[in-house]
């Protein structure tokens, strides 16, 4: 079957909606991207309509006026935040607004810029954003990430074509991993999503206490919070809604213990962060901290990044990824963690997410972090999974047994 | 002289910030665009930052956005007004955030809406944008208004020429009327809102109570509102910064008693508002209401803005513009305010500027109308100035005086 690009888009911006977001009729949307992908965005905004939102308020963004801020900008500039415009999109969400981003950052592009100039940015637009944050990792609203290809992003990706190509082939990557060129998207979206629910309810009844990962340069335990319940496929949003987080996503996660992480762990992948990339982390843990990092590219990047604060050294989820998966099978390296972390087991330093622990939100802030939720301004995934890492689990229903071998199931349910 | 494209564009950007909003170091801006007209943003935003902004926020407009929500919203969605994005701009310039707006406006965008949907529309925005429009009426932060082509107006304005030759045409009438061609751009501005205070102090003096407009199809008095002030030129903003609201300006202007003007006039020029033109109006006034109108073009569109509320069929500004100023001599009709009511005298429907009454801030609410001013959700100005037109004055200072002749002034000074 062949479409044409506009028909692919449609269709990307139909399964954005239904499939992702979850739009409830009469609800307002924030949908937030750079101009770059304004074909796709006005495709979003015309289906968001049609389906009966309320408003599609976007929120244009341009990379370039950004890294003008980082060229031009004085030290007052670089560490100011916006708080106006937080606390109003905070008041839109309270509001129930549903959030979508399109997210197509040019993993380089601030390759030149200083990582202190980069992390006292992000440090400062991170708190001023802490409202934000909390509605989308307490899940107060329904909320998606999809992606689009940007020239730097694709040039990233394919350096030996030209642009124009290199463009055509990262959306083609992107529409293939999304199921968006599938027959019908969202019916195959709907199962796919269905399917890895199936499995984080498998993962809930081996009552799992501890994972652990093994392979070259790894070998890390991680204990799992009190109460911890995996997630996976559909999520539930706490105003009824329920929606696909990521477009696309392979992964079940869960809530790693803030204080019970220990060994050595080293990334599968290179990842972007903030605009610089990351390459070849090692690190070890001890009581749930961060206690060596290294990395062969980016490591400043890397140190400020778990400089920000206490809770940047330790873990806020674990997710487990086949080495099988559509994402994986796509061979692209994306050098964005919407696509890698769904291509690979990965563990995300920073904040957590209330849906991975039961009863969270009738804890005090106390508890919760005695039952090992962590809290930060950050949360950075990375990859610590492929075909040569094994994962065990100590269950309460089975005692000790393989999870994963080779980066594949080794469960029986699938 | 002959200057690149990129050239010009550094330098209207330099004129914007420093001969327009005249941003102080350490400020904020808030710059709203269409994004049709990224390269200027990105010149304005660099200059911005490098005259010591704290941060250029950017909010870009997509006019396509704005008509899918016109295509496809529900009934809710044209009558819903995102109040929490417009309290949040409210909560910046409370801040003293500047504001800077790019104008390219297709001036027929919404050609195809019915005028009915535009005002529901037009009316719950206006609600929503209070405290904004309060803002810039009371001149509490410094603000500047300049413009720049868009296809959709280019083809407009030069309807006989391909879309590419039209926009340069348009962006060389745009350069040429903001004085951006002239060797010393921001030296040439200065001097000129010099020469137009001049000309602001020496109607003040006169101390005028009535203005009459004579010609073909006006004969209208325009009574001033008690403690009526002329401006132009330069505006100072109360949080100290003083500007130059609109680039171009040929203007000065002063508030009209709000129950005290009579007779008929006719417009001189179409207008674009809302995204649809108005044509050849004719307007009777009593006692300062708006007892009959037409137009041959857009009468729909005119009766309903008219309708908004109380206010919209009384008006709020006045103003005076010699028919051999710079913009009228580019004999270029752009169908644009910006440009079009600085080339001809003109009338506002709608709400006053609180700096147009001496002590407006002292009054309360009921002695602010009682003394004339104006209040209203909107404010349209319309041109009703050109070389057949007269302007006689009543004054204290030396009785019934000539101001204009066939457009020209007649005053000694000038």
């Amino acid at each position: 079957m062949s479409r044409s690009h506009q028909e692919n888009l449609a269709l990307y911006a139909k399964l954005a909606i239904h499939g992702g977001v979850g739009l409830a009729k009469g609800q307002e949307l924030i949908l937030r991207s750079d101009i770059q992908n304004l074909p796709l965005v006005r495709y979003v905004v015309e289906e968001a309509y049609r389906s009966g939102a309320k408003n599609v308020q976007v929120i244009f963004v341009d990379e370039k006026v950004g890294l003008l801020r980082y060229e031009f900008g004085s030290d007052e500039a670089i560490e100011y935040a916006p708080g106006w415009l937080y606390n109003a999109l905070t008041e839109a969400y309270n509001q129930n607004a549903a959030s979508l981003a399109i997210i197509s950052d040019d993993p380089n592009l601030l390759k030149s810029v200083s990582p202190d100039k980069i992390a006292k940015s992000s440090k400062a637009q991170g708190i001023a954003a802490l409202p934000v944050s909390e509605v989308i990792s307490g899940f107060k609203i329904n909320w998606s990430l999809i992606g689009a290809p940007s020239p730097g992003w694709a040039k990233l990706v394919f350096p030996d074509l030209p642009v124009d190509e290199a463009m055509d082939k990262l959306w083609h990557s992107i529409l293939y991993t999304s199921r968006v060129l599938e027959s019908d998207p969202l019916e195959t979206w709907n199962k796919h999503c269905n399917t890895l629910e199936a499995k984080k309810d498998e993962l809930n009844k081996l009552q799992i206490t501890e994972l652990h990962f093994t392979g070259p340069g790894t070998d890390l335990t991680v204990g799992l919070a009190n109460n911890a319940v995996w997630q996976g496929g559909w999520g539930y949003a706490k105003n009824g809604v329920k929606c696909g987080p990521n477009i696309p996503t392979e992964e079940v996660f869960t809530m790693p213990h803030r204080s019970n992480v220990n060994g050595v762990v080293s990334s599968t992948k290179p990842l972007s962060v903030r605009g610089q990339l990351i390459d070849k982390i090692q690190m070890e843990f001890e009581s749930g901290a961060v206690t060596k990092a290294s990395a062969s590219v980016g490591e400043e990047t890397l140190l400020k990044l778990i400089e920000t604060d206490p809770g940047a050294r330790r873990l806020g989820e674990v997710a487990l990824v086949p080495d099988s998966c559509l994402v994986s099978q796509s061979k692209t390296l994306f050098f964005n963690t919407l696509y890698d972390e769904n291509a690979a087991s990965h563990i995300a330093l920073g904040r957590c997410y209330s849906e991975n622990m039961e009863g969270f939100e009738n804890l005090s802030k106390e508890k919760q972090l005695e039952d090992g939720a962590n809290d930060s301004l950050i949360h950075v995934d990375w990859m610590i999974g492929s075909s040569q890492i094994d994962v065990a689990a100590k269950t309460k229903s089975q005692g000790t047994i393989s999870l994963m071998k080779n980066g594949e199931w080794t469960l029986e349910g699938h």
